[in-house]
């Protein structure tokens, strides 16, 4: 970074701890450090913090009991707690349903299952992102054992009717159940277990202002799942392991004041993202929306800069302060283009170029700004190295 | 706590963060908060960080190479790892052997797998905890996926020679893997792999002045394991979820500092250690001390006040600021008497009223003073409420 500026856009990737969390969490790394299944009353303060942070996320999920609310040790975790668990607990059943735009951590858990003899059918979504419920439908069977749908997707923002999908879902086979990966929806917007009535919904505490390292599972009351990791009775033997006093109260922390910033979220981070996404595509002749019109988290946009490469582009990006993403985290180092992307149909010419902005509270109008004015002459740059000059003459006469 | 006195004397529950420690955390929680699989030159740090952190764990466990260290987020997760991720690669061999004192976080997994079908072997142990190595010598057979041997006991800290138990096991059968749960030798006696030769190797950081939620696990070149924790590409794919960055610096800095002080464990540590079990074994009548004569890590003592009530004897420490133990923590809310006292052939007069003192580098001889001093009286307290009156008087007569 040559001025040291550094414009954060990857917050989908990870957020920076809020101020208020880290204050929140300091006493249980400092004098308050017992482990809360101690006997003496010098655990007891600990005791106390993990019982008022599992009250503070039930109220975040609006799950009817803290009984519903386990800690885990990081979103993946979760994911692969409420996967394996509700088919480590019933067998009978060997038919799974997802989608083809899943988070990896759910993906490769169901390949997994493939390899051990489930069946798995991985619902398609149109060119706007959004999920073919049709297909769905026709899919859930009496071997249907779970379905296992995202509630935003992590690298176009958009948000999938998990409502619905749990309606079709439990109209065809009450006992299916629903596991909704809500790690990008949380901190974003309402997450209401009531409302969508899935009977698993798993976030991540460091996509919403707390640290890396912890996350959340809400398992309806009657949830029969086997835990992933074995020992103790912590987490009411759901999940062996001391507690992490601070990180829970971390998470629980950074979910209040999530809460607290929804309507902030939907208005002035929603404000921020169109005017990044209206004057790129404006300004920048060669970009494409990714994800069309659908129903989008407020924070994310995905922009296809045609006939360039995303990773060159990120490294120009990176050189001027500006961190954004081409795909998950947790696929880079590979080369494949986003699956994502694919599966909604990105034309190739793009699919290679495509840029994830994600804001956040913390994002300002002059880092967009800034954004706007520097990136222009960025993908002049790189147009004029590609190797698509005809193509790319062609599509500026166009625009 | 009458007069906000804390003496601090459950360590092998969990210990208080080392200063330094938080130090070397503070960046992370703060302005390097970036994803270290991101793409820019702000993940860099981050990245970097994660590396160095995993070094110094490769010279904590004498290991050869970095590639053999996995973060993981407790030192139950490494257990469920180690075990589920041996068993998981290789479904050919149905027999595990292990001891009868293993902690809850191994004992479990193993109890599972025995529903599973699994044929599982408990060593046992004599009345000083330690363990009998002609009886694992019988029962390793061809058919013997896993041996599992803690390195030290969390309730007696009783060092078991597991250095001799790999060799016995590999004489036996080379293909034979094994695991030690280290989690209670860390921070208090070397850990050198080279040595001991096991293929896996265990450790949770918030025993040694680490926080509480991340663990390390090493694994032998060429170990077979499969994953726990199925997603993205972290910890070379056997360990999913964004990387914990401050926890793994924080563990990293916490090994550091424990290999700088084994020294003083050994030394000072012990002395004060053996000042505390010296002068209760003196001063109060009916005490036993539970690990009798055995080899144990420097800082944990186990003892018996016979024909009183454990749980009473802490609410009383508790009282005047005394924190110690009567089992395990994660077998906190169970009635039942400790498996570790009872596989030692403890007498019933003693397993009741049984208490582990556990001390760390940061007791001061002014602490053991004052338990020396306030002990005592609490006992003959707890002895004149005490329905064994004629056994305690004889007791006292032969004292």
């Amino acid at each position: 970074m040559s001025d040291n500026k550094l414009i954060y856009l990857d917050n989908n990737a990870t957020s920076a701890i809020d101020e208020k969390v880290l204050e929140a969490m300091m006493p249980f790394f400092k004098e308050n450090y017992a482990n809360p299944s101690s006997m003496y009353s010098f655990g007891a303060t600990a005791q106390k913090a993990v019982v008022e942070a599992r009250g503070i996320m039930k109220d975040f999920f609006n799950a009817k009991s803290e009984k519903e609310i386990y800690f885990t040790g990081c979103g993946s975790e979760g994911a692969n707690t409420a996967i394996k668990g509700v088919l480590g607990a019933d067998k009978t059943k060997k038919h799974i349903i997802t989608t083809k735009v899943e988070h990896p951590c759910v993906l490769n858990p169901y390949k997994y299952y493939e390899s051990k003899g489930y069946n798995v059918d991985y619902i398609g979504v149109n060119s706007n992102g959004e999920l073919d419920l049709d297909e769905l439908k026709e899919k859930v069977s009496s071997n249907t054992a779970l379905v296992s749908c995202m509630y935003a997707n992590n690298e176009t923002g958009v948000i999938f009717p998990v409502e619905k999908v749990v309606d079709i879902v439990k109209s065809k086979n009450p006992d299916t159940k629903v596991f909704v990966d809500a790690v990008q929806a949380a901190g974003k917007i309402d997450i209401d277990v009531q409302k969508i009535n899935a009977d698993l919904v798993s976030v991540s505490g460091h996509k919403f202002h707390a640290p890396k390292g912890i996350g959340a599972l809400y398992a309806k009351a009657g949830t029969l799942f086997t835990p992933l990791i074995i020992g103790g009775h912590q987490e009411r033997g759901k999940r062996a392991g001391t507690e992490n006093v601070p990180y829970i109260v971390g998470i629980a922390k950074a979910a209040q004041l999530a809460k607290d910033s929804l309507n902030y979220e939907l208005t002035e981070v929603k404000r921020l993202r169109d005017k990044l996404e209206r004057g790129l595509l404006k300004s920048v002749f060669n970009t494409r929306l990714n994800s069309g019109v659908a129903n989008r988290v407020p924070n994310t946009t995905n922009i296809g800069f045609e006939y360039i490469e995303g990773e060159l582009i990120l490294l120009h990006f990176s050189d001027i302060g500006i961190c954004a993403s081409s795909g998950s985290a947790c696929t880079s180092g590979s080369l494949e283009p986003s699956h994502v992307l694919r599966a909604m149909g990105v034309p190739f010419t793009s699919l290679h170029g495509s840029v994830r902005f994600s804001l956040s509270r913390f994002t300002t109008e002059d880092e967009i700004d800034y954004v706007l004015e520097k990136v222009p002459a960025i993908i002049e740059k790189l147009v004029k190295i590609s190797p698509y000059q005809e193509e790319l003459e062609e599509l500026r006469a166009h625009k």
